[in-house]
């Protein structure tokens, strides 16, 4: 079984995604974000989106009660419905689901958080955020063994059934952790990860797991946050994770032939 | 089996419900809608909507690409994932799903729709609308078997992988259909169906199955649409239809106890 990543930038094309898994022999689940569609829907119903960074360099959304509803429309509504209906146009039968149906994501709310802003340490203590603890391995490999490709996003459920906003690559980790995966594609829009940002095909063809550290060091924000996912799924047993580009024709099969950036 | 509809009014109180649910012993498959979502939510965007009356007088949504996109975003996103996260509050194992996930709910588009505007009939060929025709009964008995409660709701989908607006009701009536249900409850904003519109307290108390038609000439549009997938449902084998008030302590278990008004 893989997990495949795909980001939410607005050039992903799910069309060549779902052709390309319909031709995959081994199972694939699907972890999704909606970054675009959160930005677009929050500006056109005019609510600002405030992303935070903690001293440690951390980067997050602040998720109050109304930035989580528009969370919901557009990961849990907008995008895992348009993905769910890619896939079944392909064949695929493809279930969406949240990190709370099934509490498919059990996670735990962090009572507070650290944010620095203009180099002052803020404490905020009502941001519904917090990381995954467990996963409902029953419920995947239910839907999987019958047949079902499950399609999962944020947010995940506290134990009290509150919903909250986690991080979709540090949840793959736990997932690689309770299911055994030793396989994880991301996708994005990228050819895989740059030594310099201005240059396209500065791919790094491959990085030595060992050097995680090195390249989180010299990494910001949203790439910063994947590659600290990679080495927690690296410590929960990962055996490879290929970084390939999201836009192109046949992503998943070009990144699994090594044509973005593999770790291992 | 027991299927309980809920409307998507905004006085719903799905925290009774739920509390409600928890303490039946029969399984339950819920449906709901977010109509009351669904308007807020347009009208924040600045999306009108467009509401069609046949020559046969059946209401219904007309649905462009960026209506989908709103339904989407309430149905399936905002309102389903808070049903969700408020029964789970209950101990309910909720897994909400659209008629998407899992070809749930596989319909056929309509082609044409007649609109009676002003006196005069149109044509309207672009509406995302159709009607359910099969229904997955194997996704919801893995589901309940093993534990879990579905939660659904609107998109359909066509063969073809197409996202289409269809009336919940009538989806409804082809669960029955298909999974043999025998009783369905239905609650809305209203103690039952009433006599005098005016007067909240004219609850009728018992329709007999071979009147329905001559309420169904009496009603217009949403309790009209209930009315003929009420209907529907019997002549598919359900054995009695109970319409109950969604906005009261232990709704489900009051309207079961002929609160409202039973239908058989």
């Amino acid at each position: 079984m893989i997990i495949l990543k795909v980001g939410g930038g607005k050039n992903i094309n799910w069309d060549y995604i779902a052709r390309d898994i319909a031709g995959l022999k081994e199972p694939v689940i699907i972890v999704h974000g909606a970054n675009y569609l959160m930005k677009d829907i929050s500006a056109r119903l005019g609510i600002g989106e405030r992303i935070i960074t903690s001293p440690s360099g951390h980067v997050s959304r602040y998720t109050d009660e109304k930035t989580m509803e528009i969370l919901l429309m557009t990961y849990s509504g907008l995008m895992n419905k348009k993905i769910v209906a890619s896939l079944q146009t392909y064949g695929i039968n493809a279930v969406g689901l949240t990190g709370a149906d099934g509490k498919l994501w059990q996670g735990k709310r962090k009572e507070v958080i650290l944010a620095e802003e203009i180099g002052k340490v803020k404490t905020i203590r009502d941001s519904l955020t917090g990381n995954v603890v467990s996963v409902n391995t029953g419920l995947i490999k239910l839907l999987v063994n019958n047949g079902y490709t499950p399609v999962m996003t944020i947010p995940a459920i506290t134990e009290d059934g509150e919903l909250i906003n986690v991080d979709n690559d540090r949840a793959i980790a736990i997932m690689v952790r309770d299911l055994g995966i030793k396989k994880v594609v991301m996708l994005f829009e990228a050819g895989g990860l740059l030594q310099n940002l201005d240059d396209p095909s500065s791919i790094i063809k491959h990085i030595d797991k060992k050097d995680l550290d090195s390249y989180i060091g010299k990494t910001a924000g949203r790439m910063r946050k994947k590659l600290l996912g990679v080495k927690e799924a690296f410590s929960y047993g990962v055996k490879s994770v290929y970084f390939g580009d999201g836009r192109i024709e046949k992503p998943l099969t070009s990144a699994l032939a090594g044509r973005g950036t593999l770790i291992n």
